[in-house]
């Protein structure tokens, strides 16, 4: 299961029964999980022992039913579903490859091409049953990033994450409910695992967090249980990319990436942001609710007492990722309340997770300032986004990045605040890094140890330094 | 367009701009065409010069949105378009062959299979555009029939007919309303060319009947007007094999196939009925509305005088081709109202087009004779179905059929009917091949012309005899 | 039941348990009764021993969900459901008496009206029971016309025809399936009653025809069977005044109304019609479907071949009933196909049922003159509509009725035929009256018996004379 | 404006245009306001100088649409539209009487109920209009509590609260955008006022808090501005009874309400829980987001560090109002997220708002206590409820109050708490009442000025201490 946390979109599942040959049930639908399935679409599917399912977050794909995820195809041996979270870098170059074969692309959506990939080359054997491994480290050579897929066959599903670990993918485990957060439970009592992009997911299905999939590794699991049967490395000397927004704003805070919790790292950041940029003031607030990890670590660090100043109106949904500029606009007005006792006359600190096109923060100081506050100061606990990503996710063009216009010379005075401070690149690294704690145990992965796990990011939307070069 | 008379179940349109490199607009839904495009979606297709429809009447395919035509593909050249009537003899060694060359399929439809044929052999030329006519032929000789196909590449769609012309496919002229009905319209006037199942469309879209697409030809549409490519053979001594149920049940009574109006063929059944059935009877009548020209035939043909036995009750959908069992009995309850003082106290014979499962008819004759019907004489004006078709048609299968079960042998007892004939197989094909008159004009067409000419039917459905052997 | 037939706008159901109190159980939507309610709210109905139910075809009310029928409302003895059909001429007055009261009318429907006339006047008594039936003929006394009522309180409903009986109201006998149309059913068998505006609404439930009301007739029904209770007498000397359309337009052709089937009412228009205005042609032909009788008739009288020109179009909805002149005018384009062979260089006599704007019949005449007919002599089985229908028909204003326009002097050449003849107001009304069979047999009904019933037709909107003096 | 933060369940608006005769235009629908106006409903509101809708929370009336408010009913001189939040603790009697009188209730809802009062008594004079404001006060002396009302009469609107204050209602000033949070705007400046139970709604459409409706007054908005009309007096001794849950739970902590900020209001109760209840423990954090102002009250007086430890799921609503067991229930699974380590190892104080039922906290604590919570201190911001509400708030019935049933003896055994503390009604009263400050000026409002303002609340729910005798 990619996971639903990040797309708003699209979403679809398929089943597998597991049998052989097996039957593959498929639904697809437009919005959120909750709404994408109606109740008697969920009973058209036959659960069966396998599924896998997507919500995604269109990047390059426009938001067309025909794009959804899974990519459900049948091939010689039988039907193969592929989902896949993250944008193929040479995604362009793969497409005219495929259709020089002769292979029409019914979508724009990386998916059919990563499926049409896995079953064009090499060409389909007339054996019983093609090797799918050899097929997916194949296709692994042809891109490097980026990409975590799930690719299920008859009764098998592999877990696989580009060699640049550029989007997050891990394990769960279904243990039974009476043992649910038993540190006791054993492999044995597994009743079944679960894949996902955030571990947070797992919590809502009775699952426990399992460990990661390591950048590069294809893991099989079947009701043999989880193998990790590879590990393809990255050319010599490339560090890992994984990709740093996912700490700064994307994945929930209850997430668990490379062995630390989310919300944790964003304290560091707001702890780092009130070292690198103290300020004089009376009160440290947040943007709810992304900010207040990274508030209540500036509030600590700065000894400045931790308030509220606004109150979030419920059922409006999260700015960043809806799909249209206007969309977001509207959301703003009708957004917040401002908790105008709390800060009328006072200095107020406000930290915010990262500011984009600038127009969000904006009427929330306009906001607070109207309703008493004698000063705004704006604290940002992460860099400037400057460059657009090419690896899946939806940044805005560099024209529409508040970083690249010339209002951002005077970015204080552009929206409103009386000073304007960033994290630097290198305080949101460090802040990051500091918690890593790689924790798969040997006993988990053959190849690969905690003592020879190296560490890397990929903060190409802040530096313009992309993990590999970019073909277009 | 292919025409939306046969199928309630699905619809897609795709539009081109005829631009270089074209854009192409698609949408697809469920339902009827009037309720599958809400205005909404009407509006993001952006009419071009160019566009193809299809509502498709599943044969095969399961009733799912992703098998709505028509079937959009990128290939290295651009995207291509195709829409298709009918249904692939050979469709599991084609889906075998374009999958052992690496192609994964996406749906179950015939139409991305030959979509995908198309774009893989021969192989995709690296030129500057491929021939699509050479691929188009090539597809020909590797699918005997049966197919209605529309194919649109940038500015130019190709209308082609199986070389057995299996299903029915013609061209209309958009005229200047002003001459809309002008016996003196020139080709000159033309507007634009519309291609559909059914010449009976042309009317509502304010078009004139141009001319058939002939069994094999290709026929290209552009801005250049409408030219007959080349006519693909079929094997030496193969007749041709249109759908003798067309003329039967399918057909709206005011298309014209092979020059004659759907209507008057269906009268000359009637006609042909009387011949071989007379009935001692009072009066003829109709089951409403399908049957009424061939009602009208026997009336005349016989001497009695046709009166109406039966109202329909407005709002009830067509009983044939909804998809299962239980809506079709739902809908025949609520379906009539009988006319009783018409026919009580009389010997009534009544015309059916066909008597497929038996469980329309036998509820009709049972309210009429419960009206106070004196006899009931059933008279059917076309042959007992008894036989699948695996060319597109949605017969129910073998053991469904009402002339297959062993309750046929007193079919009459078993519907309660007092007397039931049916036309036989070779008055049904001389009343229909009676009218037949080729017009389409020297000047229309390079290599036919009227005089050679061939006639024939497939009577498969009725006969068991198929124009081509069937592999599976 | 009030039937279904005439409206397309919303549809309301009520049920009540028939228990002490009673448990009403309501639901109410916009469409067709098919439409409106979905599977889900339909098995929120808990079924009980009564039901009233309603489509409603708005006339003065505007098409608001809370002007659907049946209305409900609490009073101080329970809960009264009332179903109304038609309009009540006095509404006006009736409303002010009832505001004048102090009660707020919550929608412009005559059905609440009536059901607050029903609760207000006289006085609600603290008995334990109303006397319904004294309110009933109390509020008989207050208006004279138009309306046909079902009054379900508890466990009895009243049937209710206006004294004048201009709506149509008939109550219809659930047998046993196994006796549905045996002659020999007796009302011992009976196993519930319905009443509908239509008997053809019977047959698709499993009921049969049992009879009329009467004009001003109070019928009870109940657990103890069907009781006529009162007939509220008309003022001296009037006769009574059903509506002459429902016999034109409106009714189904196998409904009865005064004993007779409204198909053969319609048949003799059609004989009067050739006789009044016979015609120098080759065929007769109808616009399908609601002129075939009429047709047939002027066929069988003038010794003309009845042929058909026109097929019609499925899937579009009746013209006269939709709420505005757009979708009307949407809807004629389509609706048609020339059945071109048939009539191709004839002279054809077409019959239509009435020219209400002229805007439907115009069309079709260019559709058959372009298709080749020689000549094309409209013939109307009605007279022409010039006078505004205050009792429920949603007749156009007298500006947009063709036959108070300008071009009615030339009404031949506006609409593009070679002759137009009308059907006489005289030969309508005979036409109409030699059919009438009154067969409500002595012990039916205590009051009335063949012998006196008086006849009379309301022609209102043909001669402007209308059966009650109106207030406005 | 009746405000839309309560309710879920339906809205309805209703606009006049001001003219004499008034048109006003009417939508009803369910859901959430922003899904229950699709853009075409809003599109045929004629928006004119007036408007007022509503969003109901259901209580005693079903959730059907014909519940929906405002009320809008017909009366001699013309439309009234009626919106209500409460619920008339002797709507019973009040049904009788008007029932009595002769008049049908269409609805089982107070809205229609007080519309029909309205127009009931005194009789309708045959004025050239109805003193409305005499009806209202007859109306108040009829029914004592609870209600807010807004009664909109052709360019008039009345805001009405009872004379208890149960429900709160307040008005706001439209200002030029300009001036929006200028102290310096004048009443001159008003472009429009509009009145909602809360105040923070003002903010999202660009209005100013004015101020308070004041109990038993009637405030008179107008063209000519905002006029207090008169002030209904409570029976001698009676304390006003502003529903104290309003602070508690339902309104949004950016509401102002007395004069003081909700938000302030709770973090008091936080403060007077951690003198009332210290707790020897590590961390002090909320069930987020409605406990969190109190948890930081209590975390400031008890020195404890504020902490987070459990974040949010997006998309899941609110769970106390949504109408039945079931699906609060099933939503509470998957709200939240563990912060695992945040605190794993803690000892942690959770502050929740108020306990209802126990099956809300009682899974957070498994979860917490799961994931590493060494113990898990329950502090609840407000008493236990023991009672029932009879003035409009959806309180479970007595049974299902957990402070009802047996287990409540072991509270904290019963939810797997290590402690539990509630509030003390003292506590409660106190930490609101200390923050009331009447800020009604002088020349705001005739007959009422700040010094002989008397404070009281409704605790019913809590002691069962009901403001009026209940009638049953």
């Amino acid at each position: 299961m990619l996971d639903q946390n990040l797309g708003q979109e699209s979403a679809g599942i398929v089943t597998s029964n597991g049998a052989s040959p097996p039957t593959y049930t498929a639904h697809k639908g437009m919005g959120l999980v909750s709404t994408a399935f109606s109740p008697e679409a969920l009973t058209k599917l036959r659960y069966g022992n396998l599924g896998i399912c997507h919500t995604r977050y269109s990047t390059t794909g426009i938001s067309e039913l025909q794009n959804c995820q899974p990519f459900v195809v049948d091939t010689l041996h039988g039907k193969i579903a592929v989902a896949h979270n993250g944008e193929l870098v040479n995604a362009h170059a793969l497409r005219k490859k495929v259709m020089r074969h002769g292979v029409g692309l019914s979508t724009s959506s990386d998916s059919e091409l990563i499926t049409q990939l896995l079953a064009l080359t090499p060409p389909m054997e007339e054996l019983d049953s093609p090797d799918w491994v050899a097929r997916i480290k194949n296709l692994m050579t042809e891109t490097p990033t980026s990409y975590s897929l799930l690719v299920m066959f008859k009764d098998v599903i592999y877990a696989v994450r580009d060699p640049y670990g550029n989007r997050p993918l891990c394990i769960g485990q279904l243990v039974p409910i009476s043992k649910l957060h038993n540190p006791g439970a054993q492999e044995e009592d597994t009743e079944g695992w679960v894949v996902s992009s955030e571990s947070c997911s797992f919590q809502s299905i009775g699952a426990k967090y399992y460990r990661e999939v390591l950048p590069g590794e294809i893991v099989q699991i079947s009701r043999h249980g989880v193998k990790s049967l590879s590990v393809v490395p990255r050319p010599e000397g490339d560090l890992p990319a994984f990709c740093i927004f996912e700490y700064v704003y994307f994945a929930r805070p209850d997430s668990i990436f490379e062995g630390q919790m989310v919300y944790t790292a964003r304290q560091r950041c707001g702890r780092q942001l009130a070292i690198e940029s103290p300020t004089d003031a009376d009160v440290v607030s947040t943007v709810p609710e992304s900010a207040t990890p990274a508030a209540l670590g500036y509030a600590e660090q700065s000894g400045l007492p931790y308030i509220e100043v606004l109150c979030k109106n419920r059922y409006v949904g999260r700015t960043f990722i809806q799909p249209n500029t206007r969309l977001r606009q509207l959301g703003v007005a009708k957004k917040f309340g401002a908790l105008t006792d709390n800060f009328a006359g006072k200095r107020v600190v406000l930290i915010d997770d990262s500011i984009v096109r600038g127009n969000t923060i904006s009427p929330i100081i306009k906001l607070l300032k109207e309703a008493g506050a004698k000063e705004v100061h704006i604290r940002v606990a992460s860099p400037p986004i400057r460059f657009p990503c090419y690896m899946g996710i939806n940044i805005p063009t560099k024209e529409e990045l508040i970083a690249n216009k010339p209002e951002f010379q005077d970015i204080a005075g552009y929206i409103g605040a009386d000073s304007v401070k960033y994290l630097t690149v290198e305080g949101l690294v460090s802040a990051v890094q500091e918690g890593i704690a790689f924790h798969i145990e040997k006993d988990k992965i053959n190849s690969n140890n905690k003592s020879n796990r190296k560490v890397g990011h990929c903060t190409a939307c802040l530096t313009g330094k992309y993990p590999v070069e970019l073909e277009w």
